[in-house]
């Protein structure tokens, strides 16, 4: 049977919940939950943009990640006191970054900067896949705030993107790994795509054994049907504003 | 009439929640509330000690504090991404572990070491002394659980410690500023407190203006009140465990 | 017509060449040269593992990976200089790192640590696929001191790895990207394979639009085609010592 | 009898010499001695103010405190050559910063900074104490210089502050603790007055022992007398410029 | 017999190849061979200055040096990954700047910066002397091409600069160093000369044993014989361009 | 007339104070001045050696540098704040730890590490060497502690050495370059010698224009000179214990 250790079904992702305004200070601010993990998404909105943009009339999204230290199994030193980002912390942020800016319509925005921080409360795998999930609620919760305070005037937001995490399992494709798969997978894959089921990132890395091409489209495959739930989550979750 | 602007009586503290069992890993784990500011508390068990207390047979006890970016009301910067934690959280975390290390028998605990991290939530005033409360219940969580695995026979931990921040406001002796209180206090004033009413901490500071002697009786015994119902919540969220 | 503003065809990749003993002090040294893209990549094998892996009788390989700092068009700051490896630096490292491990069994290695340094003599696009594709030569080359000097018995290396990218180009899939195509293809996707075709990383990342299923076939298809040349580059780099 | 081991009485301060001009460069210079206790507290006048000042007419005072590595009984490792200035550093030189700003009205002082350098030469307890001591003549020392220049056109010096360290010793309360009854106090309290006795700043930490309201009343007591003294001490250092 | 070891004559340097237009992006590139040490020289032209020079109508020459990890005998650690550059690195590179800062007139450079990286691909000894000696010619080329375009009328290189090793080995003064010699020397010595033999550094270091005048006459005349042959190398890849 | 601007004849240098015993805690302990310079030197005396040298019976003797912040005519950054010891630091404590050590024979010394920290007070010139005049007294006192403890029975110092910089100014070749004088010198020399009057370090570098070598050997006469008189001011503060 098909079934897995953790009794899902190979195309079943954990429950998913996204609780909206889960803090008070943030334009957006949204608590997303696979399962167990649980990541606080909150989006910023400043004026101004980097260096590098300035004086050509558009925005910049960017995010930051971070986990608090005994969000996991054993507690992990903080990077603030060892005094740098880890490299696994950098590629999940840069990833995040890319995957927002690909939702939006930067000219659009203006010259703001929105910073969306992920932070890891609790981890039990999947945290960037639930981080881009929910700080893509963040972001329209924070661009719908600046509708309101008449800063833009049309959507930036062109889509919504959402990301799961498959992988090779005992053999089986499988999707919304938790920790306990995702620590003895022989495949993982983080995909990112937009509510239209296309792909923004595609990041398959084999742990344990190269993955064959067939393994490859069966992982893909589980992808879009699982991100078309997540994103009937975010649509729910972001309410008729953004439609 | 003696009220504030914030609508509480003088001596009067804002809600206080402390809700157990927060996050899953932590060995204690407690999510603290004065009001709107939010602090999570994990206590972790590691064996062994820092090198400078090898082979005295005694444990230790350390905290570690951080702000998530967005709990404040404009964005602070990732300390993290900028290499370094800045002097307000070190002065922070050291009184919380001095706080902490008070209530312990650090001899009964045996080569361990628990580490308490604070992380703010959300800020709305008075997150040390928040941090310090909660973080004393966190780590009665993580002694119980020593005690359960029996790791430990007698009980490490002395009394219990909680804080309070109170100051001058408008001329007036208050307790628990809250965050638009603080930001214009005359005086800014932080106890730490046992649950005999002994103390640990006194941090003073004129913000704006020197403070006086009979100033300084009525802000400790503003304390000692608050302190006082502080360690009545204490109790209630550790139970009959520790008494 | 199919061509490109290059004048390579889609699937054509830029001239390799593959120089061993470029430098002498290594245990292996490799020139690699991707067209105008040259990386110089060194093995360098030392005695004892990294902490985590001590007492398991096993070895280790690991990569590091830095750009001179006018190996680009305009002069880059010196990462040593600025006191940090930037994002892009240890997500390249950790990738090449990654690949090279899934080609070895690092079992029979026993406990000595492989170093593999790639930097970047010359960059126009391409220098982590060129780096990985080296850096297995590299590798292979200094696995062949090893045994000469009695350190190993069995061959270690499994199979050979080698890396492309690919990408969309005004709507083309093409093969190894040069800089001025990297710089405004609509997607860029870096692919690890080993000798048999099978799959070590897909990194594919939308930078001007979403892919769809078909782009990504197209762009695998390809990334095959030129990975089975590289390989072919690599065992004549080789030669017969491993097969 | 109350005579400590160190020979004084409870409320004897060691000798104290302030040698105004003991460095050359320096707008302000200073030699505070508390007994052994020796720091260099140098002055310098800036021209500007920082970032989050700007254009708002008032001015800013600042301090830094280090130590030299051997000031004290053994070593310390230099915080250049570690890279930081560790949390002992940074909270020192915050509370000399604050005690000085509140002894200024900064509107008076222009967009000037003044930057107090506190280095300590020789260390047998009370450093930060003697610090403030210093500092607030050394401080007095360039706004003469400033007024001398022409720079500025009133006194922008409201009052002077000193410090003082006291404590609990073997049951009793003492003032201006020396190294060897600092490491064995059981409570250890800073405080910081002006010249009126008013507070800035109380800072009471239980060492070894929690201490009781009667404590810190005894304690506060004596700090009150030893600032009295030395004031005293400052007024002589500065002369009649300042009154 | 005054033969060395290494079979050279003791005023005998190593075969020196200097390879100009070695990469492609930088403005002058230069590969420098003495013997096995090979260092890879490159000028990058930018406009502006430094802050301390702005406005004053001059320009500014400065350089940066580094090792690649495996240039050595035993592979080094990666400066970018240690987070800082080392003693020597900073020494070398200052050593290198001020040295071609000699040879030049930079008011007739104008507001531009030149910086010259000297990256070690291989090292043998003498890789500072080596670094110098490219870099004057990778800085000619640079004025050629600023010249080309236009960018600045006069010639701001008023002569060239070249420099060798000497040092006592074995008792004996001898010319250019090699590793093996560099690592026994009694004294080793640094020279820097124009092409008219005037010195602008001299850096003679007793590594076993202090060093007589008699001797430092010796390495000194050694020197200008040795840096005459560099300088005709010089003249040989710079070509009539300067002359 | 060969009179400076600063009153001094060419080969006089500065008046030299040397005050043992300026500090209490370490073992050996200077204030040396050239004229209005100040160095404090202090001799730490540790047990065991750096890593590279443990198990070979010998010791080591090291030094570090550092100015205060106001040592100078205007304020410099703190290194301790900035994060890291700057290029002339390094420079500078590498150039102190190779000339004590040159008058040692550290297998005598046994495993022991002896760190001699120079801090500027007060700068006016030629604060190196000063400090490796004053190091060199202070590691004398060190080591007679060290003997008097027993800790050492034979003594490990087989030299003084002395330190002096020397200079073209003018046109005219001078000893002990004050401030004024070390910043408009054509050529800045410091010369490093034993008691005999041996070389240890020769460091020369042309500032505003080349040297020639009859300038060279007239700086040299003056450095040989001024040490003589340097060595006689040592001989005089460490007495007769070694001599």
């Amino acid at each position: 049977m098909s079934t897995r250790a953790c009794g899902r079904a190979v195309d079943e992702i954990r429950p998913v919940t996204i609780t909206s305004n889960y803090t008070r200070h943030a334009e957006g601010s949204v608590l997303v939950e696979f399962g167990h993990t649980k990541v606080l998404c909150t989006a910023s909105v400043e004026k101004g943009v980097p260096r590098f943009l300035r004086g050509k009339g558009q925005g910049w999204v960017t995010a930051e990640y971070g986990m608090l230290p005994r969000s996991t199994h054993s507690r992990m030193h903080r990077e603030a006191a060892k005094g740098k980002q880890g490299g696994r912390t950098m590629e999940i942020q840069r990833l995040i970054g890319r995957s927002l800016r690909a939702a939006m319509d930067l000219n659009k925005l203006g010259e703001y900067t929105i910073t969306v921080d992920c932070d890891v409360i609790q981890a039990d795998g999947g945290t960037r896949t639930a981080a881009i999930t929910g700080a893509c609620v963040a972001l329209a919760h924070a661009i719908s705030w600046m509708q309101e305070q008449g800063m833009i005037k049309t959507n930036p937001l062109k889509t919504l993107v959402a990301a799961i995490s498959v992988g090779m399992v005992d053999g089986l494709a499988v999707s919304d790994l938790e920790y306990t798969e995702d620590s003895t997978a022989e495949t993982d894959m983080n995909v990112v795509m937009t509510a239209e089921g296309h792909m923004i990132e595609v990041q398959g890395t084999a742990e344990a054994a190269p993955f064959t091409h067939e393994q490859l489209l069966a992982m893909l495959a589980l992808a879009r049907k699982s991100i078309d739930e997540l994103v009937a989550h975010q649509r729910q979750a972001i309410g008729p504003a953004i439609s």
